[in-house]
């Protein structure tokens, strides 16, 4: 079959199908979205892009996102959160989702992911280190262990929990409760949520 | 809530958001994908969407899209395309569709969208006057109508049907079959479907 479409297009459509989840047809509806989409808008996604890196960085102390020109995360600067409470997660992401609770008043640590062996990744990947030292400097009391309800999320649970443990580090260590989301129906929940809900059942 | 993301990411939250069907949580995957792939790749996209527009245009003829550097498309230059015949889309990504079937020999032409009055979109706004002068340019002997099977490419087709006929063109016109698609079980089938399946019901 010839080419059908410009090349400029198909370049577009290429490089936007590399985005998670993104398949042929996905690509071509964006890439048409784009050609059909001014001239001025596509640069402002074009400078975005650009300057992502630039942009941002690691927070030396939580390994969260901030800004280039930031020194630490503010939620971990900010005098109101209580630095003796960490929740540990595995990505930058999952503090915006715990933040958005309005409920949680600790600081954070990211992980950077979780143990997978067969993504290759292992502990020595992961800010644990950094963790263990900051249980130390910031005389910290409890620890979230916020980590994803995944097979790799819980071995990650496990490891740190031994690895806190090994250090010798007195801290209490806790884990999101794991039961039925809002919304869902008995006969819809899988079995391994129905153990855990009746598990963590808790006494009226 | 304070500002939880570094400026730079929000940006790009922001301006991958305005894709279409794209809410806030694909737009932050797909950001925080681009934050951790290399500036390398993230530049290729960039400059893909920057140059879309130069690097591409509609055919005079047929509208379809092709290269800034070509003169009309291939699939109506190339001498071993009908040009009596014409199938008549609403968008140049429909002619891909077509294409893949590998059934079809005649030429294309994009009408550039439907008749939809909700969307302020009326047929002078589509390619129709265009058509009209091919037909006769051309000599076409058959119009096949392959609009959308929705409210607005059946509205845009009859539309179309009148407007050939109110300038006294004899041409054959025909619409593509509508009907059951393969791999549908009965039962899960529409009625409206089921309706033109048994409609246009062929005697074996």
């Amino acid at each position: 079959m010839a080419q059908l479409l410009p090349q400029a297009l198909l370049t577009t459509i290429d490089e936007i199908g590399k985005l998670p989840g993104v398949g042929a047809r996905t690509a071509e509806r964006y890439a048409y979205h784009l050609l059909r989409a001014n001239q001025v808008s596509n640069e402002k996604l074009a400078s975005a892009i650009t300057q992502l890196h630039t942009g941002v960085k690691s927070c030396p102390v939580t390994f969260a996102l901030i800004d280039s020109s930031e020194e630490v995360s503010t939620l971990y600067s900010d005098s109101s959160r209580d630095k003796t409470l960490i929740a540990v997660v595995e990505e930058p992401l999952d503090i915006i989702a715990l933040e958005r609770t309005g409920q949680y008043r600790g600081t954070y640590h990211v992980l950077g992911g979780a143990i997978s062996p067969i993504d290759g990744i292992g502990p020595e990947q992961l800010h644990i280190p950094e963790l263990l030292r900051r249980i130390g400097d910031d005389s910290v009391e409890e620890i979230i262990i916020a980590t994803n309800a995944s097979v790799e999320g819980e071995s990650t649970a496990l490891f740190l929990q031994r690895q806190i443990e090994d250090h010798g580090l007195t801290v209490k260590m806790s884990r999101l409760a794991r039961g039925l989301p809002v919304g869902v129906d008995l006969e819809y929940a899988d079995q391994i949520t129905l153990s855990h809900a009746l598990e963590g059942r808790r006494t009226l």
